[in-house]
């Protein structure tokens, strides 16, 4: 993994290139309006698997050119709808309310795939979204940055489909249900500046060219200082914080103790007294002290289509 | 159902009206401060469940006379304390805490009425509000719009009760702990223009009269843009998301199946396309094809009380 | 438990006073910038405890010398890292996804008891505040006042471990995870006017002298005019609400029915409808009614370690 060389691998949708320990992922079909079509959902999938897989990347930052007509404008409509596939014989299966033979959203295979990445997330809006440009290129990410003239929505119901790209679980955890049924119900288009969707972004921008360097300095810093073990396990403990707070007592004291006389809570300890940098070593996988043997921790579900 | 005329209900403490597909539903309790008593709760409760069966019917909206003392002033206090009802044997089942036979709260009949409504819901609130106007008559809407002047109160803590009328389940979802604890914890008046309590509402406004004017326009617009399906579809995803991200992905990767390929889908993309109103034909029910027969994929819970 | 003097309890790293019905604990590390070692664990847990049980006890705030270092500055580095202790073998139990005979961490050990204490807790952070005097020191409490000028950060992930006292549940129950996220993956110092982090305070103050003060005032405010009994069951609806709205329903209408009859309602309405404070006489506890009987009706989990 460590020689993966990403500007090889062939993705024709995005433009991916490695810069220290940061992963620039950019739209790359700015011809389509950045679009969801083409080989998009399958190249975004495996970035964020490959990322999630090597050392080398701490943070990884998703964006467009500033100048494409949008960062990303939602599913490709130009040759009509075609929402879906074909719905089967649903199965019932132990602990999951049903798991049918059946068609899977792409943009919730997305989502699930920068979900799971266990590196930080940065979403870099440097332009208009709708669609599955707020869901799956918005929602999943630790971390959003975007432009203050951009044009936002949530157009489904106004499409006669549903939310998608696992947007539903997501929207509401993030700002609490009065802002995301709002935003659900309506369809409405609306401005970052609105107190109705602004605590979605941690940072906002005059103009398109700020968005990306800012998050790209954001992201500098972290990769430096951070450790990818505190951050794994604390992505880990935000998406699956147990069911109680006493379960929740248990799960981080386990983080404190496997953490806790780990190298870079010494050095981590030490750079702080001695006001410099860190250098944390500690590798997410591979290092053969099995911390990650703990991992998961929390029931995981296989959503792959039995078709 | 289609010929239902509500006027001819017999509703007492409510007015009803249907404007086109909007229901108008309006206290009728000026001389009593509109405070919640008489028939009010029976009745606002029959009037969502008919507003959920009626086809006619794609968004409810609740308000007051703008110049009645209050839009709801709570309980009905003149005959002195009358809360609650008999405590009788707790009785266990499967799936349950508990299940007495037992009292229920009417404010929280009339709040899972208005809840489980499929249609969309709005709340035009252009008065005073105060405990169940708080609770019951604003919680369990989709959206929330306000007059700058109200003023709001959770006062149960004050009044040696609780809260009620199922808040303690929709206020910190809607808003967060932060904010629910504070006004259930402190049972203060609260103006909602305060950074505590002002994400509830999605628009402000500074006169009585303007309320629901605004309201009603935001739901003539909604009900010719948005499907009764997408509505009803998207409703429950944010109810019943599924108990982990990758459940939800099944559930809205169904949703997408679902209506992907409806006669709303064709024509909410085809209407986009040619920048025109849609003209949404699918029913919620009885139209045949069965695609309700997918709800409801989550555990119902019958609260009907056994005495 | 009546005649308690909490000054001879001989605590070294607070000081704890019964003012009225308000008890006022304060930190009294100030040599040691407040920062969380020595015997502070121990005595937070036990004076909470204690609280929870203390009949004369309707409010505690938890506040710092206005003239220290810091409200609070997190873990004793002073030492170097100290954090954890030993890993066990996992012991699997039912109910739970693992209780081992392992570590526990002594800032979920105060968390818990802070959450757990029945009366109203508010947080008077009247000076900068990080690590554990973030958590621990904040989250658990049910109100949150704040000097506007408090350098506040969250910097687990930059010190090579991972959020602890339970904050990685209650953070994001407080302020949703868009926020959460962020502070916690970032570790960054933030002010408390940030839109960030400001929903996580009730009131910010321009100087550290006015913030315990108006903490004192609110808190002797709803010393008289909430009902103890009141507090306990809304604070136990906050934090167990039920599985689903209709669970909910059965829960408030039960406390409807154990409270709606009851000396404090009656007092309650009464002294509503004749303008003047109330006379709330129902104890917690020990008044023979039996009315804590229906608590607790969630499942109840022992953390305590099997070491």
């Amino acid at each position: 993994m460590s020689q993966l060389e990403y500007s090889t691998l062939g993705f024709e949708s995005i433009l991916v290139n490695l810069d220290g320990a940061v992963l620039i992922v950019k739209m790359n079909r700015a011809k389509q309006r950045n679009s969801w079509g083409g080989t998009l959902a399958e190249e975004f999938a495996k970035v964020f698997e490959l990322a999630d897989k090597d050392d080398r990347v701490r943070v990884v930052i998703l964006t467009a050119d500033p100048t494409a007509p949008a960062y990303c404008s939602g599913a490709d409509l130009s040759q009509g709808p075609k929402f879906g596939g074909t719905l089967n014989d649903a199965v019932r299966e132990p602990g999951l309310y049903f798991l049918y033979k059946d068609h899977r959203d792409n943009g919730g295979k997305v989502s699930l795939a920068i979900y799971h990445c266990r590196k930080i997330t940065i979403a870099a809006v440097n332009g208009h979204a709708a669609g599955v440009g707020m869901t799956a290129m918005q929602l999943p990410f630790d971390i959003r940055f975007v432009w203050a003239g951009a044009k936002l929505t949530f157009p489904f119901v106004r499409r006669g489909i549903v939310p998608e790209a696992t947007s539903s679980y997501l929207l509401p955890r993030l700002l609490g249900h009065s802002r995301a049924s709002y935003l659900f119900v309506t369809g409405t288009t609306i401005s970052p500046t609105s107190p109705i969707i602004q605590p979605l972004y941690h940072s906002t921008f005059s103009t398109r060219e700020e968005v990306f360097p800012a998050a790209l300095a954001l992201a500098k810093d972290l990769a430096v200082n951070t450790s990818a073990r505190s951050i794994a396990y604390t992505k880990a403990l935000l998406q699956h914080p147990g069911e109680s707070i006493e379960e929740n007592h248990l799960l981080d004291s386990r983080g404190i103790s496997l953490l806790g006389k780990s190298g870079d809570a010494r050095e981590g300890v030490q750079s702080f007294k001695e006001r410099r940098d860190p250098k944390f070593m500690d590798k997410l996988d591979g290092q053969g002290d099995g911390w990650h043997a703990w991992f998961p921790w929390w029931k995981t579900v296989n959503v792959k289509s039995k078709l």
